[in-house]
């Protein structure tokens, strides 16, 4: 993923913010890598997250879960990329990859009560969208075997870096051979397919609003 | 990514090792999050990798590459996940994801001469499949700029957990409305769409053969 500096992070020429961006990019993704320290040793586990404003809430079973290995207050990093295109040039010392990916450092918190039920609310329907309006509200012991985290989005204490577009152009000194290369870029999506009922679906449960959300925000490229 | 023990690393239950699923889940993607301790504080990037046998090549740049930040044995982790479906369940408590992950630990091991050589052309193969046979070599300026590290991968350092299937069954005490809901997953994979030449690319170059096994390896769903 080597990039050049005027690919990554041209806000200046955009009217957004790199905030912007980073909300835009966390809000692509369902699936985040988690890391923190433990012994002076790197510790990792992607999980599912949901931004909620200048948050990320993140959560794990109380029981065999990975959150109950990361203290609250430890430093943690919960990273996201997405792979938008394998980028193809003329060699492979230019070829690269376009990309969204956002890393957000801070302390975990522990949420409770009202608030961790919201949150873990807004992170079924971050994943599956209003999901929570079809099915019954969590119940008291679902909450209880449910630990719930939040990750604070705090200035100076984030970055995100966005590639797009095509190689970078060629040499002046290109050799013929280079010249006549294809050069470009395969995009890149993750996409949906056909949704597949469980066994004990119902014949003729309808396809609910929240999967058919779903499904769009994962077109084919 | 909550997970019933009984859906994860089912081993004993295939034909197939838990290292084969390792190698399986490492070889399917090209994009993982490389994580470190800084300053006692986890230090984290997305980088492409491949898996060479028994152990991870990445590469970054000697000028502005992450790797640079990551001295030579360095306490590190490479973690790869797909997400592979959204489980979609009656409660939103039971619903989850389908998800391959792979978390690889050791400490990175710089590469130097022809080793350093081989390991950036399998990782350009790896991501690209077959492009170094259709371009030129590396040059003595490329090398000196490319900076490449390998992560062992070591028997007990390493993870893999899968989960694939149904929601979990539905429970005796489940009431009406949830045995009518619709259940049942959503499946997501990395989807490659139709190639974009550059502007620069000639008209007549046909798509190499390395476009095309790069795209048969991203179908639609």
């Amino acid at each position: 993923m080597s990039t050049s500096p005027d690919q990554v992070n041209r806000h200046a020429e955009r009217a957004r913010s790199a905030r912007d961006d980073l909300d835009a990019v966390l809000d692509a993704g369902a699936v985040g890598t988690l890391s923190t320290v433990v012994d002076g040793r790197p510790w990792v586990v992607p999980m599912l997250y949901a931004r909620d404003g200048d948050r990320l809430v993140l959560h794990g079973s109380t029981g065999a879960g990975a959150l109950r290995h990361v203290a609250a207050g430890a430093p943690a990093a919960l990273s996201v990329v997405h792979l938008d295109g394998v980028v193809v040039a003329q060699t492979t010392f230019e070829s690269s990859a376009n990309y969204r990916s956002a890393v957000v450092h801070g302390e975990l918190v522990p949420l409770a009560g009202e608030d961790k039920a919201a949150a873990l609310d807004l992170l079924s329907d971050a994943v599956i969208p209003g999901r929570t309006a079809e099915v019954r509200p969590m119940i008291g012991k679902e909450l209880a075997a449910t630990l719930a985290m939040a990750l604070p989005i705090t200035e100076g204490r984030w970055t995100v870096k966005i590639r797009t577009g095509p190689p970078a152009p060629m040499d002046d000194d290109a050799t013929d051979v280079e010249r006549a290369a294809w050069t470009g870029v395969v995009p890149l999506s993750l996409t949906a397919g056909t949704p597949i009922p469980s066994d004990w679906c119902p014949p003729d449960a309808p396809l609910p609003d929240s999967i058919t959300r779903l499904i769009a925000r994962h077109p084919h490229p």
